[in-house]
């Protein structure tokens, strides 16, 4: 059996240091909170999601009469018929339609992903269905944490450190490169009681602060979604197995 | 009294997304070696030490007479007339002398580094005094880790975290950034039994591959040195107390 490698961008900046010349596998995460809300829109029926980097673009598409949600700062933009919640996506209204999603970090980093490479997104309510269907590939894996602002969020980078451990624990993949065992020892510290290891955490005090707290919980709860969002040809898509 | 704050930039990509207005002491870590070499060359009498960062300049400062220290990927540079071990520098010839060092990664990481803030060279074997020196001073304090060519080296992370740690501790420094707590957080799985926790690490596989082993287990005795290294204008020198 072929030996696969898993590896963790742990920050934007540096994803440009990743490339290699074996095919990999690209899971673009942020899970505070785009790539949870995303897997939730598909949960809910969504068809399509486009991620808009810019709030100019997100305008656009709006008024063509498409479903805009949307935040800044974790603040719901004033125009967008949606905040970037995960709850806000639990609703008829999507169902069969694109939702289009423009927020400060995640929809960049999925951008920044799709090149090449199979990108798929990547969350803790969709970890389960990521790893049953990760194991049945031959890539390598890359996780890219869209942490905030170019700088690391922890919550990313401990559910990189999952992915590793149930990806690692099949056998098939190797940890060997010193971002992923950094995932991978900082998720042994969170794992055992999720909530009380990332109270410290930047954004989550971010989303607090903010009134947001109510969809953190939902952001860590594992294997709740059956969704596997998929890059293709500029638009995200639920993957049919 | 003033809280001041720790950060961590855990690898030089993301260097220039830590800039902030307040005063910052820049602490440069090359655990692995080039940090550890610079306070041990000053240990052993050095009056200065000049990084640079290209093969070409070193060997122009040779011609010139320098005494001239230096590697790539670990292994010793033909010319030079040292590589980046530690042990290299405890010889009498360099006593008086200026030492000029190139290395992968630790002299690139200096350069990068040296603005309008105070940087000086951190590693275990200074981390005592270096800490003592930060706690007389005002400024908030930015460990930035020289990694392994653009990537993460968990030996700098882990050292940024037992300062953050020992700087914590006197109730003057706060920790409030992901970067900081990961850094915090490996620390404590490593410091009760460093030598198996470095193990698993990239660069310190790197070193053993070819041969440098010797020096490992020295680049992480904490506090056996008595050399504070901070650029001045060009060169590094050592703090007079």
């Amino acid at each position: 059996m072929k030996q696969r490698i898993i590896e963790v961008c742990p920050a934007l900046p540096m994803f440009e240091y990743f490339r290699t010349d074996r095919a990999q596998v690209i899971v673009v995460v942020d899970v505070l909170r785009a790539s949870t809300t995303i897997c939730t829109a598909f949960d809910y029926g969504a068809e399509k999601v486009i991620p808009v980097a810019t709030v100019e673009e997100a305008m656009d598409y709006q008024s063509k009469g498409y479903f805009v949600a949307g935040e800044r700062g974790g603040i719901k933009l004033d125009f967008a018929d949606a905040g970037n919640s995960p709850f806000e996506m639990m609703i008829d209204e999507i169902k069969g339609k694109t939702v289009v999603l423009t927020t400060t970090n995640g929809t960049q980093a999925i951008q920044m992903a799709c090149g090449e490479n199979l990108t798929v997104i990547g969350a803790f309510i969709n970890l389960t269905i990521l790893k049953d269907w990760l194991l049945q590939r031959s890539e390598d894996v890359l996780v890219l944490c869209a942490g905030w602002e170019n700088l690391i969020g922890l919550e990313d980078v401990i559910f990189a450190g999952a992915l590793a451990e149930s990806l690692a624990q099949e056998g098939s993949f190797l940890m060997n490169s010193d971002e992923t065992f950094m995932a991978y020892d900082l998720w042994q510290l969170a794992k055992y009681d999720i909530q009380a290891y990332i109270s410290k955490f930047s954004h989550t005090k971010r989303l607090i602060s903010i009134g947001q707290d109510e969809s953190i919980e939902y952001c860590f709860k594992i294997g709740v979604s059956m969704s596997l969002p998929f890059w293709n040809n500029g638009t995200l898509q639920k993957y049919i197995f």
